[in-house]
């Protein structure tokens, strides 16, 4: 997968695309991402890529031509992706999502600054508005590393084979039991003795409960895309009615 | 504001710490940001920070011991703050929290790695789990890293006079209005007129009724949040007519 950055600070990016699981999958040639800065894009003697708004108001918002001129520049005929820009406007962006991008060839993302960016940029060569969540962010660099880092951990052979996108919070609708490595006990708390006896089918049993409970007690609403075999609407039932529920 | 992170990838996060508005609301001393590595806090001889999971699976969890110890270290008895877990467990990071958060005189941010952590680290030093979004990340620095952005930004201080962050998506409870900057017409795409007409009463209200019909199409739900006026109301029920809702 080949995913391209544009951005008035690449230099900000780069060491994160140096670090962890996204380095290792960029030495293995699994992904690929550019940072292309749009400042020498524009087309002003300063190179400037923000103006004051018309209309008035507080903030400046970054010119349509830099942003129109670096996006072409990226996405020649052979170009076959989504251009996204980050922006709390945009559609919240989920593990979902992140599974069907990381089926995409290539990938082009916009990070925005200031007030945002000209409306007349996003409708001319944006695809789509994406937002990692409900909070006013300076600009969109960190979007950007938040979807580049949960889409590649999902290309196959990001992840070892020791290591696992299937096991986790949202992989499964549910979010993840407690986790529990040596030693067995610390500061007078012990590990749960299940997880120590042995028994597969109980310690599996045993987790999913717990990520049925937690799900159930801090994200409910989550519990309703589930599906549940026979078990585990017995355990839900008996949670119910502990809760008063049922 | 005194801001520690808990990372194993302390050098990952620094350079994203130096650039933009982080960088001058940290000049200015208007927050102190300390990255906090956790692996020298480990007892083991090879400074190892995780282990195989109890009861099996794959990959690593994260030790208690080191997290524990690295935590006290940060908050003596004089801390008086809130001690986050970054976890996609955790209650869902907002602009309503940030705003909370900004209150705060001094944060503890963990982040995680591998498959999660000990139970018992957060059972002994976390007051709260918090999740940036529905998806999984390699890590808990980017999470950090939003968490600070959004804080920091709201410190009064920290964002410019010609700066705002409250006519921003999520401030107002409604997603941004469009922006527009020079020039007048660009590849045959004009500005709205009304935002050259001069007139700020006949320009905000285009800009609250862009906002509505926006956040109308996009995130209905954010809407029931949402005090309207007689205009606001009027409007509403015109561009629901003119979906046939109403």
């Amino acid at each position: 997968m080949r995913i391209k950055v544009l951005t008035i600070f690449p230099e900000m990016l780069r060491p994160m695309l140096e670090a962890s699981i996204l380095k290792r999958a960029i030495d293995a040639g699994l992904i690929e991402v550019e940072l292309v800065d749009i400042r020498p894009f524009s087309e002003l003697k300063h190179k400037n890529t923000d103006d004051y708004p018309f209309g008035g108001g507080p903030g400046m918002v970054m010119l349509a031509q830099p942003i129109v001129d670096a996006v072409e520049s990226c996405t020649g005929e052979a170009f076959r992706g989504k251009r996204l820009y980050l922006s709390p406007r945009g559609r919240t962006f989920t593990q979902k999502m992140a599974e069907e991008l990381s089926k995409e060839d290539e990938l082009l993302l916009l990070c925005g600054h200031y007030e945002g960016v000209d409306q007349r940029a996003i409708d001319l060569v944006i695809d789509e508005e994406v937002s990692i969540g409900d909070y006013v962010l300076t600009g969109g660099e960190l979007g950007a590393l938040v979807i580049i880092d949960a889409v590649a951990r999902l290309i196959p052979g990001v992840l070892g084979s020791d290591e696992s996108s299937e096991d986790e919070s949202f992989s499964s609708g549910l979010l993840e039991y407690p986790q529990y490595t040596r030693p067995r006990e610390y500061r007078g708390l012990a590990v749960p003795d299940i997880l120590l006896s042995g028994d597969h089918a109980k310690i599996a049993r045993w987790r999913r409960d717990r990520a049925l409970e937690l799900t159930y007690q801090r994200r409910p609403e989550l519990l309703e895309n589930i599906e549940m075999d026979k078990k585990d609407r017995i355990f839900m039932q008996a949670l119910r009615e502990r809760h008063g529920e049922a």
